[in-house]
């Protein structure tokens, strides 16, 4: 055991104890709130339509090729879209699961607090798919302090992230009753901040010169591009799936696909601007490319005109990508903030963005019943929940205990994951297996 | 020709001869007997449905989407899961293809000899689905003989398994009139024992120590959490896809949902708890997380509630990565039985499991007009099929004439795929192209 | 900058340039002619049938899981296929995200300005799997001249085909009234002929002897599986997206199912039947396996009976295998056609062998008031437009200014993106960090 490092040894009781504890006491307030929908209730619109009654026939798998398209880009999307790292794919893929499997119950507990139905918590296929968007917040935050924390730290994040995050969706859409069908305030924008001020909290003066491992190979950024390629693809779905059905969910499906076109090109472009010798950066590529479907999520389903939702996209493009090239450098040396994946310039900037598009569409009254007054609210609010809840967070993740790594094991599936057998063999057969 | 070894020269003719023969049988066959549905038939419910005519007009794409998702697992799901070996991703995904593509046209003909309308097999959405969930038991199968078979015995395989099952999946649906909307029992159980019987059939004493090539790289399990993560995803429309439409599917999709998500979390502490310094292992991540969607089948449409679908995967989860720490070691020493994938570990044991759930929860009453008895019968049918079955395809498939691969070019591509050039060139482009 | 060779430095105002004026421009004409369906106007069935009026309540979301599923073809599946070659990865699935991203836009414009209501282009989901549909072209030419091209050119050939897409299109669908579901004439054969026209006017004598960086390692392989067989399993949904709903639109699931089916058997056993030892080749796995799916387009919802599906994939996948194994390097060395993927095999053959079986199936009466003429005649513009307007396309992009790559350049990802930091980091890590 000399050889074992202290950090490593932690690991073997702290995570499956917490893993399973944590499961366990789910699973006990699954038994006594959880029931599933049987179609009795006050109807299966969207939450912020949940007092009106349907009168037509419910039918209960309406959404859930819509829910499918989601659980792709939570699952895929955001898993594959971190495993950029050369050595930190299994960590990438293999905890996006596993935070995204507790996220998704937690989520269901605690969104659905706040729709009780005689005391139980109704399951629906829109039920899941808010458990599932709820998950997302963390999925982006994990993105900021990605190859610097530990699973158990993370489990706690995503107890904490999904706990406050609920409340603030709650306050936003039955409270102030804002417009934000696509989540660009209290999704993007929430999980981005909350996880920049966790990454703050989490300092590591140690990485101020960089990192062996804090970089890509060839095959992690194509990895990588399955994420991106995916998220890319679905993001139509995540913006309208909770939706008013009809032609307003088309409208949501139709801007968001087309500002995530225009998102593209201007993405594109500003990275040959900015490279050396008019190359493209995989990193702008992989990353700047969505923020067109970060950036129109709060207007997606308002009657912003097709070209208005190029206009969002092609603007979220390029302050996507000048954030990567010249603003996630200041972050870090400036003010300690150490983002990963760089969540600030893929769904913190755009994601305000969405929001004061939001706001000026209301103003516009490109929404029917919308307040601009109260866009701006929802706004403020999902961004002073992000940073307080952010900090808190932080300091309990500080804590010396949950098996966090020393600085020069960060960005290292090796720490976490069992194969350095399969690594000492692929050295032996390196001629003739690595290809 | 000197150079070139009996086995390899005698796939030339072997392999192109029996795949056209198959194929131009089939097509013969599918002229006879299979024209398109056209909606004037006797319904277009669940097999077990199918004597009751449904008043109300077919939308004959309805399930179509249901359908794309099973496809997904099918053939990505199951062919990118088994690329985790370092050298055998291109059998491991092009086999797949070649067994599926095979097998969906058997399958076809054999489930839809039982159901003949005038004759004739009328094809639809409803008969697609289970003609894929037919492939599904060869799939599993391929699993435990991966890397120490040839195309042309895989093909046998193909022809036999999915007799042998439509007469079982016949037997348990239609004359026991047992509930398996997920299919633990017919398809999980089934195909695994029936794997696991022809593996020990084809029990190789020579590599009773190993074999260098039995194991993965870095990439390659990347490449495998790929399928992975969509099986995961997309399980519950395969326990779902052939339920009664409306509440009852939204019950199976909820159950499995909730049943893999606890699953994650047990799978995960199991790993942990069973590693060296509490360390994941990968092996158990790309499969028992799926445990959870095995074990659930059985009972996913009925009313075991959604903290009972969480038990069961959490359960689910901690026997399957058990079995694969303890069990497979075990059973390939003591039993000759060399499972290459461990579908013991991710089929067997959940897919029992799964049958056994279901015995107790339709003796509580939780599935209507369901019998206990009949569940227990199901489940010995399926075992005794596959076992008896298996046996006797193994010793088809073990004469000496079907181009098997001798023990030193096991679990390598380059016995069956032309890719010795790419080798060769790769390694002297090695320093610029390998990254 | 003496450092620069002049064709890099050449990118970086060109490429952005282009890019955001072809952008801003599109918004503009957005702004003019796009506006959102409303459901208001003539109906929302398939072109062809856009004149008669739906009495049934519009459904503006029926479509869009299978614009989904097509969606994933054009960026997932035409993405990764081209990801085989070693070193050209990052252009493969990139570049073909930007043609697409903004081909899409510009299909939008072209196709609609055919059928404007009120002076404008009413978008809904039909039309946007229309404009994913006229970005197939462009994507299949993007195949024959992948490798060989810059960005720039690539924008100019994007604008150039779909344009000249439209035309024909309109030609075959609205003027001649030929059949066409899934397009084996106006998308595949027309697509494939472009880019083959295009790779003739862009013959580089240079690479008469091949390239080294023309090949593929093991990996790559596999990232090109992951798009063969996301083409492979969503192509049902390509070829009835835009079916008569109902039992039509079922023939053309099973027809397209079943061919492929077929097909995966012919393409493994004249791989096999071909090779040196009865091998199998991984390039024809890739595409020879696609084939059916091309084949039957023309005929997929017409009554032509499942065998007959079965027998055109039999057919397309024996014809495809043998292209790229005799054909392709006839047309390198004699006809200076060089065809990087063997769009000619993929998409060219078998697109024309789906016209002929077109005409025959009409012929022989399998589609209620088709003309055999008239589907000779689609054919016929098909190739016509197609080699026209590739050539005409290809002097265009010959002119000496738009940033393509010197010979001894191709296939390399290095000269379009920054990655050599992150190659020479990895090289000097490679021990630790590549398996």
């Amino acid at each position: 055991t000399a050889l074992m490092p202290a950090y490593a040894t932690n690991m073997r009781m702290k995570f499956p104890i917490v893993a399973l504890a944590l499961e366990i006491i789910t699973i006990i307030l699954f038994a006594v709130f959880v029931v599933y929908d049987d179609g009795k209730g006050h109807g299966h619109g969207h939450d912020a339509h949940s007092n009106k009654t349907h009168p037509e026939p419910a039918q209960p798998m309406e959404l859930y090729p819509m829910f499918q398209d989601v659980h792709v880009m939570i699952f895929i999307g955001f898993g594959f879209l971190m495993t950029f790292l050369k050595r930190y794919g299994f960590s990438s893929v293999g905890v996006n699961l596993l935070l995204a499997a507790f996220g998704l119950q937690w989520g269901l507990l605690m969104q659905g607090l706040w729709h009780l139905e005689d005391g139980k918590i109704k399951v629906n296929i829109l039920k899941i798919i808010n458990a599932d968007f709820s998950t997302a917040t963390v999925l982006i935050s994990f993105g900021a302090v990605l190859g610097k924390t530990s699973p158990v730290q993370l489990l706690i994040m995503t107890i904490m992230e999904i706990t406050i995050f609920s409340i603030n969706e709650h306050l936003v859409a039955n409270v102030l009753e804002a417009n934000d069908v696509g989540a660009s305030m209290i999704i993007h924008a929430f999980g981005a901040y909350f996880g920049l001020a966790v990454a703050r909290v989490l300092y590591r003066p140690g990485l101020k010169n960089g990192h062996d491992n804090d970089g890509s190979v060839y095959h992690s950024d194509l990895f990588a591009m399955i994420g991106t390629v995916f998220l890319w693809m679905f993001w139509p779905s995540f913006n309208s799936a909770i939706a008013e059905p009809g032609f307003t969910q088309l409208t949501a499906v139709i801007n968001t696909y087309l500002s995530l076109a225009a998102c593209v090109l201007s993405a594109y472009a500003i990275s040959s601007l900015v490279e050396h010798r008019g190359k493209l950066d995989m990193v702008h590529i992989q990353n700047a490319t969505l923020a067109g479907g970060v950036a129109v999520g709060t207007c997606a389903d308002m009657n912003i005109g097709p070209f208005g939702a190029m206009l969002i996209g092609l603007v979220a493009g390029i302050v996507s990508t000048l954030g990567f090239k010249y603003l996630t450098p200041i972050l870090a040396s400036k003010l300690g903030i150490q983002d990963t994946c760089g969540v600030h310039n893929l769904h913190g900037m755009p994601g305000i963005l969405g929001g004061l598009a939001g706001i000026v569409a209301v103003a516009l009254g490109k929404k029917k019943g919308g307040d601009a007054a109260m866009q701006a609210a929802a706004l403020a609010s999902s961004l002073g929940f992000a940073l307080v809840g952010g900090v808190v967070t932080g300091l309990i993740m500080k804590l010396p205990f949950w098996g966090q790594p020393p600085d020069q094991n960060c960005y290292d599936d090796s720490i976490y994951w069992e194969h350095e057998e399969s690594l000492a063999h692929a050295d032996h057969s390196k001629n003739k297996a690595e290809v």
